[in-house]
This record gives structure tokens, C-alpha cells and sequence, in this order.
């Protein structure tokens, strides 16, 4: 038999779960490891982990959880409920902050420490420089087993609100997939001039890197909430984008996230914001519901 | 009289016809200067600028243009084109590459060397560090002036197609606007979590200024046309955005800018591309009419 309380538990073997035990049996620790469906942890079995039932698992010191979504964790935990009171679960499934606090009050009402965790980084890059791990929830199951998280990847505490990490890393998302379209949209209208988007890219990078330096400037204006600054005026802008669509038809190229900035913009103008700072677009998108 | 022929000529005292001016007047140049309304240019007159004519300034050894549009170059220009035979346009006004392209055609008619530029400055950053301006059409004209244009901005040449510096600089630019309006978007979710938009920037920044680093990996897959490789596919893609826009929404955040992304996305798995790689939405804004 073994004893689980030495061990961390890995609960989920896909891609992401075997990446994290495998950091862990790298490093020595004793790692109980579970899937769903069985054998998918042959090679992590093979370098000295252990593959046990469920209700073994949670009996484990620090029981890690790496499923596909909110609905599996529940799937997974609410039967070996009872099991886990007094024990400590990380939860690093991708979940929405709403989602991640259901979860750690879930988890309070059986007496079970919880943390969230919202992975930055994909399988390969975990134990590699570059990848990161923000937390939120118990202060205390951070502090314990911050050695262990560094493992894995550089660990930051976003605060007691289960929901922070997660409203973090879909935050910093929220930024990256727009970022990623429009570097496509003007490779598509160089490409159709025959440039290739490797050489776009060579200058894309670095000019989309330092505009980065302007989200402290923008953060001030939409923090204080005063859209009358000396900045680039909505009506000007509207120009601008007119001019990038425009080029953009020209090359044979639907300037679709131009459209979308596009239409924030004139959002703003058609509530009589003409003459105020770009940067109120962000006042479009709030209070949906 | 004043001899033009010494002289550089700058056409529009607009902010950034006057800060062009001023560049050159600040190191020495003989600069005459010429605006559609009189009067716009008295602190330049002051230090040593002529104003001028439009006739006698297009007499000049180099011609500057800045005007508003297109079309306002047209106005100012079409009337002195006889007076403007042999001699060199620069024309930085803002246009789209075919209207660019239009008036290389326009001054090759008139015996006029035209060359393209496009600025990737405002105005208080002409001649200081960062400013660049890109240039394309006429190679002689680049290289007989590229000191003069050192003045202003870090100086390149795009080629002979006088549409390339604008194409750059607009394809520049439809990156940029997305990348601001994604900022603004994880911004608004986390200030309705109580966290400031400058705290989040000194996250958001530098993580996507990294994820620029992505791009020549995003390059090498759209120009070689093949989105069957190992990345992130599509229909996992979308149950990524998903969540950010579930998680938006929770936070009463409107998700436009990723809104916009799940479009380009879904337009590929319709389309039957679903196992394929996500920088397959590139090809979803091609061939717009
Ligand atoms: N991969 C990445 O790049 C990445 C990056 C950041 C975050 N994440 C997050 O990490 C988590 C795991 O991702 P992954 O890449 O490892 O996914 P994956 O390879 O698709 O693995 C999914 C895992 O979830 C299990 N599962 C699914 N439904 C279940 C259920 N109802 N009950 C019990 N187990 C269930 C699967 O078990 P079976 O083997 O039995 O199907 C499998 O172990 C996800 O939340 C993901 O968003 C992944
Ligand atoms: N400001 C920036 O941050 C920036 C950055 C990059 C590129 N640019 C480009 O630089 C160019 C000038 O911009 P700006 O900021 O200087 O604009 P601005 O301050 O609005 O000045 C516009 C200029 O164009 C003139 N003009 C307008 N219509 C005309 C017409 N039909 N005929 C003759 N002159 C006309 C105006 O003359 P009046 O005084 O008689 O009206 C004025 O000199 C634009 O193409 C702009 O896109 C500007």
C-alpha cells in the first residue's frame, strides 16, 4: 500500500496534467497520478509515479487538479467529497473567476483549503523560464507549497478572491488574441503586395512591443475617467481607421479588427464624444449584461 | 527676392507641417513655408523661416508636402504642376497606397520625382529619438535627401512602389488599434473587479510585448499556407474564447475585440477547418471586394 500523505496527486493525465506530474517526478517528489481513462500515465509510471483509484488520490498531502473544465472537476470531486475534508486542493483546470469561486466556496462547505490557478504557459513550457502560474484563494496553501509551485513555473498571489487568477490570465488573453488578429490583418494586406509575412513580422514585432509602453498612459486616462486630454481625439481616429480600411479593401483584405475598433469608435461618437480621447472606447463595453 | 532654389519648402503648417519645419530650421536649413490659411506660421517666420507663395514655394530644391488628405494635395498641387517640372516632391501627407501610388503616376506625368513617406510620429516626437518615417517611390531622391530627412526620424526605404511606405505603415497601424482596444477590454474586466487599469498594465504589458515574439512562428505558418501543423487548433480555440467572454460578461464587460476574434474563428470550423491551426483565420480576410 502506499502512503499517501507524502505524496502530491495528480489528477488528470492530459497534456497539461502529465506535464505537471512529470515536473514533480523530476524533481524527486512522490507523485500519485489519476485519470479517467487509465494508461494515458504509462510513461510517468514508468519514471516512478503511481497510479491509483480516486479515493486513494485525494487522500494525498496536496491533491492537484488539471481536468477539462469546470463541470469535470465537479464531476470528479463531488463523489470523493468526504474524503478530501481537512485536505488541500489546487485547482489549475482553466475555469472562469465566477466558476473558480463556486469552486472555493464549494470546497469551504466541505472543509477543504482551496487555491485556484490559472496557467500561463502549454505543456512544454512547464519547468522551462517563461512560463507562469498565478494563484488567488488561500493565502495559506500558496505560502505552503510555494517551492513546489516554482517547479513548475514562476508563481504569483493575486489575492483571497479564488476568482483573481483566473479574471488575471483572461484578462492578459483578452489582450493576446486581438494582438495576434491584427498582426494577421496587416500580414494579409502586405502579403497581397508581396511582402512576406516573415518580413512584416520583423517589424511588426518590435513596433507592437514598444507600443505596449503606451497602456500605462492609457490605464491613467481610463482610470481617472476624464476623456478631454490633448490625446488623439475619436473623430481623428475615426479618419485613421477609415484610411486602414480603406488601404486595406484596396489590397483585397476585410479589415475585420479595424471594423471592430471601428465601431467602438463611432459608438463614442454617436453618444456626442466627437472630440474626447480614444481612449473612451472602453466605456462602450462596459455594463453588458 | 528670395532664392528658392537654396531652400526647402514646406507645403501645409498643420502640427506636423510645423514640426517639420521647425526641424529643419532648428538645424540651420533655409526653410520657406507656405499654408492654404496665412498666419500659421509666425513662430517660424521668427526664426528664420520665409513665408512664401504657393507659386515661388514650389520653386523650391526640395518640396515638402503635408497637407490633410489626398485630395488637398491634389487642390494645392494641380494648379502649379508646370512649375513643379524637374523638381523633387516628398509628399508625408496620409493617404492609402493606391492614392499613393496615384500621385507617383500623377508626378511621372508632369516630369516631377515623387517620393512616398509615411510618419510613425506625432508631431512633439519629430526629431527626437523613436520618430521613424518610411519612405518609397524615387531611390534617388531618397538617398540625395536622406540627411535632410535624418533631421526628423529614423529614415527607411520601402522600394520603388510608392504605395509600400504607407502599406507599412497602415498594416503597422491595424495591429496597433486592436492591440489597444484588446488592452482596454482585459482593463474594464479587471476594474470591475476592483483592480486599476495601471495595475493591470504593468502586467498586461510586458506579457504582450512577449507574445510579439510569437509572430515569426505565426509568419512561417501563413506564408507557407499549411495550418495542419501541431499548434493550437481551432476548435480549441474557441472554447478558449469562449470562457474569456463568458468570464467578460460575468464581469459585466461587453467582449467586443474577442467578440471579433470568435468570428474570424467560427468562419474556419463552418468552413470544415476545425482540427486546423488557429492562424488559419488569416485566410478567413483575404479576398475581401
Ligand atoms: N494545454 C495547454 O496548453 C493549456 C494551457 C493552459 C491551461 N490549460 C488547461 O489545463 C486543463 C487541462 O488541459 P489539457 O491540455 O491537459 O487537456 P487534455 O489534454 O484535453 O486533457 C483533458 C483531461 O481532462 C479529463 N477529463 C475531461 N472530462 C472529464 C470528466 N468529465 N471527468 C474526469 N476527467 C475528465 C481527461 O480525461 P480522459 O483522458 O479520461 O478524457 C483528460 O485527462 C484545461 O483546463 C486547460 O484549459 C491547458
Ligand atoms: N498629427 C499627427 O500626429 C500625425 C501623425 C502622422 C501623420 N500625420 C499626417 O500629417 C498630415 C498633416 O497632419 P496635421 O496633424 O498637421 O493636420 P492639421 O494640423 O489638421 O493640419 C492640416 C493641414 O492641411 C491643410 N489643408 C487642409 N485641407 C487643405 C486643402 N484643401 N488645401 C490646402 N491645404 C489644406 C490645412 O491648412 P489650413 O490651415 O488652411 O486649414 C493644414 O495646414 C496628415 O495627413 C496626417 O495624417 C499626422
Amino acid at each position: 500500500m502506499t502512503d499517501m500523505r507524502a505524496r502530491v496527486a495528480v489528477l488528470g493525465m492530459g497534456e497539461m496534467g502529465r506535464a505537471l506530474a512529470g515536473a514533480l517526478v523530476g524533481a524527486g517528489r512522490p507523485v500519485a497520478v489519476w485519470n479517467r481513462t487509465p494508461g494515458k500515465a504509462d510513461a510517468l509510471v514508468g519514471r516512478g509515479a503511481v497510479e491509483v483509484g480516486v479515493r486513494d488520490a485525494v487522500t494525498a498531502g496536496l491533491v492537484v487538479v488539471c481536468l477539462y473544465d469546470h463541470a469535470s472537476v465537479h464531476e470528479t470531486l463531488d463523489p470523493v467529497a468526504d474524503g478530501l475534508r481537512g485536505r488541500t486542493v489546487v485547482n489549475l483546470t482553466t475555469t472562469t473567476p465566477d466558476e473558480a469561486r463556486e469552486l472555493a466556496k464549494w470546497a469551504d462547505a466541505h472543509g477543504i483549503a482551496y487555491l485556484d490557478g490559472a496557467i500561463m504557459a502549454t505543456p512544454p513550457m512547464i519547468g522551462a523560464p517563461g512560463a507562469r502560474i498565478l494563484y488567488s484563494g488561500s493565502r495559506e496553501v500558496f505560502e505552503e507549497h510555494r517551492e513546489l509551485f516554482g517547479l513548475w513555473a514562476d508563481a504569483t498571489y493575486d489575492g483571497a478572491d479564488a476568482g483573481m487568477a483566473s479574471l488575471f490570465d483572461l484578462a492578459m488573453l483578452a489582450g493576446m488574441y486581438p494582438l495576434f488578429a491584427g498582426f494577421m490583418h496587416g500580414a494579409a494586406m502586405l502579403q497581397s503586395a508581396g511582402v512576406t509575412a516573415a518580413e512584416f513580422a520583423t517589424r511588426a514585432a518590435p513596433f507592437l512591443a514598444a507600443m505596449t509602453g503606451v497602456f500605462p498612459q492609457i490605464a491613467q486616462i481610463v482610470d481617472g475617467g476624464d476623456y478631454r486630454g490633448p490625446g488623439q481625439s475619436l473623430d481623428w481616429t475615426v479618419a485613421a481607421l477609415d484610411a486602414i480600411a480603406r488601404a486595406s479593401r484596396e489590397q483585397g483584405v476585410e479589415p475585420v479588427p479595424i471594423d471592430m475598433v471601428r465601431g467602438l469608435v463611432r459608438r463614442q461618437i454617436e453618444d456626442g464624444h466627437g472630440a474626447e480621447d480614444f481612449d473612451r472606447i472602453i466605456e462602450g463595453m462596459r455594463a453588458a449584461t
